[in-house]
């Protein structure tokens, strides 16, 4: 078997291909500037709503990773794609204009790394040579549906973060042993853990027990220490919740202070004003998607954890009074 | 490699080693009573709300899928499930109170059928041995989302289906050669298409273009004839989708007259005036479930070929005034 409790291990290696990124203006001034393919002039770049743009962004992502690996729509064999919106409103529309069969997912913000995880199952069960998982999400779009209409100026507690407007695609072929694109060598299917925070504002803090649920079972099952990565990178704790998953691990016995990161926590720079960092589903797709595969790319680093990390709450559990379900999922590459 | 075109070959045959299903009161007096596990007594089961009797549903067709099977939760390597709520309210909320990892699927009403594919290829490449794969739908939930509050008795046009309240659960297992469950052998993944209708009353007549579409090349890429399976079953199409579907394929040179039907179709009676038929994430599921399983376990159909159709709109896209994008997926099962 290729399991080991709820890890999975890619015994033949898929290969990310290549990726590609895009993100709006305010990401484009952050930290990361020059890691993006494009950077929009604008929350709209010409289309008529907020949600066209954010299916846009999707689209253009998916179709620039087939054209840097000089690959046709019809070399793909699947997308895996999913996004923040009810019903997964930018995927579908975006994944409409590609005629590539299609399988849709929902993990909230650890979407990216679900649809690694799969891809890759996917390809080292032979069942595809080449697929493409890839998310978006947008700052405007998430915030009038997850929070109030933009327009109406709410002030944002300390402890919230700002959604990423962006979107990444990465292209997994089954492993060609002459290049040396990175490799997926492994990943941890996360449990749904809730320890009944209810404030949507403080998404960090809720996610963070299931990042810490889906590390120690990472470890555990792969009989690892985190040293054994040259970093562990999350999708969106922000500056709270990766404080908590610190703390967390250090209570099970695990050293987290020396190579882990939160991708929520490299997009924006002080001033930008985001309080807690980064969010949504193209905070760690286009962190990964740019950065990240650079230094896998360069040998910076040759051994990465991703850790996709999902609030699976809705308004209407909200309205409810529920508390908020998370999860995580993680994936190991390898240069 | 075990996939040509969009379809995939499960070649370990992974089987359904038991299924189960619930209802609500409306579908317990339709045609099928006798083949659910339950019908609860009303459409809250002593839940505040629809959502969380929603998510009591799909919980329950879980846990009794693995009673069934005289497994424990802890037997199950990975949960795929889905429904049609923002951020698939009712799926998290039940997956929350079993301890088992997951992957949430978002495919409208084609979830299960996706789900039963990515669970069968799991397996198929050795990465699992027991996966669960489950949708719900509820009828209240689906219609204060989709439409109109209930309790503004908005008249129904006749195109229009009704939204199913129940869940249902398939136990996947790799393939024990004692055993005669029915086995899963192939699938195939669906494009997105999208004929340009509008009306969101017209399900069925978007979603049969998309079903034609994955028809076709299911057919063509296993080189079969319709006549290869004993039945062939539509998820929820509907009376006006399902013509539509036969018409479609006739013009393809397929003929569907003799051993098709739609789950949506089968549920409900004449008199109790739902206009086109079933509709809803548990039209296929507890259909399948329970009607389709019994005669599959009897041997009183061999091969049946399950459609999931699902319908990609959002009520944004929809205010957008764009068009119903539509996707369909197929399975197939041999006793």
């Amino acid at each position: 078997m290729k399991n080991q409790g709820q890890s999975l291990f890619f015994n033949s290696q898929p290969q990310i291909t290549s990726t590609a990124n895009i993100v709006g203006p305010f990401e484009g001034i952050g930290q990361l500037t020059g890691y993006f393919d494009y950077i929009m002039k604008d929350s709209l770049e010409g289309h008529t709503s907020w949600e066209k743009c954010e299916s846009y962004m999707l689209e253009w992502s998916i179709r620039k990773a087939i054209d840097k690996a000089s690959y046709q729509l019809s070399d793909i064999d699947f997308v895996m794609a999913g996004d923040l919106l009810n019903q997964l409103t930018s995927t579908h529309f975006a994944v409409r204009n590609l005629n590539i069969p299609f399988l849709g997912l929902y993990g909230a913000c650890s979407t990216l790394v679900e649809g690694m995880l799969l891809a890759s199952a996917l390809i080292d069960g032979r069942f595809a040579s080449n697929m493409i998982a890839a998310v978006s999400s947008h700052h405007d779009t998430a915030e009038r549906q997850y929070r109030f209409p933009t327009e109406q100026g709410v002030q944002r507690p300390p402890i919230s973060q700002w959604t990423v407007t962006g979107a990444g695609a990465l292209l997994i072929s089954a492993n060609n042993s002459n290049s040396s694109k990175p490799k997926v060598v492994a990943g941890t299917v996360g449990k749904i853990v809730d320890m009944g925070i209810k404030d949507t504002n403080a998404m960090g803090p809720a996610m963070a027990p299931a990042a810490a649920d889906t590390l120690i079972a990472h470890f555990s099952n792969l009989n690892i220490q985190p040293r054994y990565y040259d970093m562990i990178y999350t999708g969106d704790l922000g500056k709270v919740g990766k404080l908590l998953l610190i703390e967390l691990l250090k209570e099970s016995g695990y050293n987290l202070s020396t190579n882990y990161e939160d991708c929520g926590c490299m997009i924006y720079t002080n001033d930008q004003d985001t309080h807690s960092g980064a969010s949504g589903c193209a905070s760690s797709a286009v962190v990964f998607s740019g950065y990240i595969y650079q230094q896998l790319m360069q040998k910076n680093l040759r051994r990465v954890l991703l850790v996709g990390t999902g609030s699976l709450h809705s308004p209407t559990s909200y309205q409810q009074k529920e508390s908020i379900p998370s999860i995580a999922h993680a994936v190991a590459i390898e240069a």
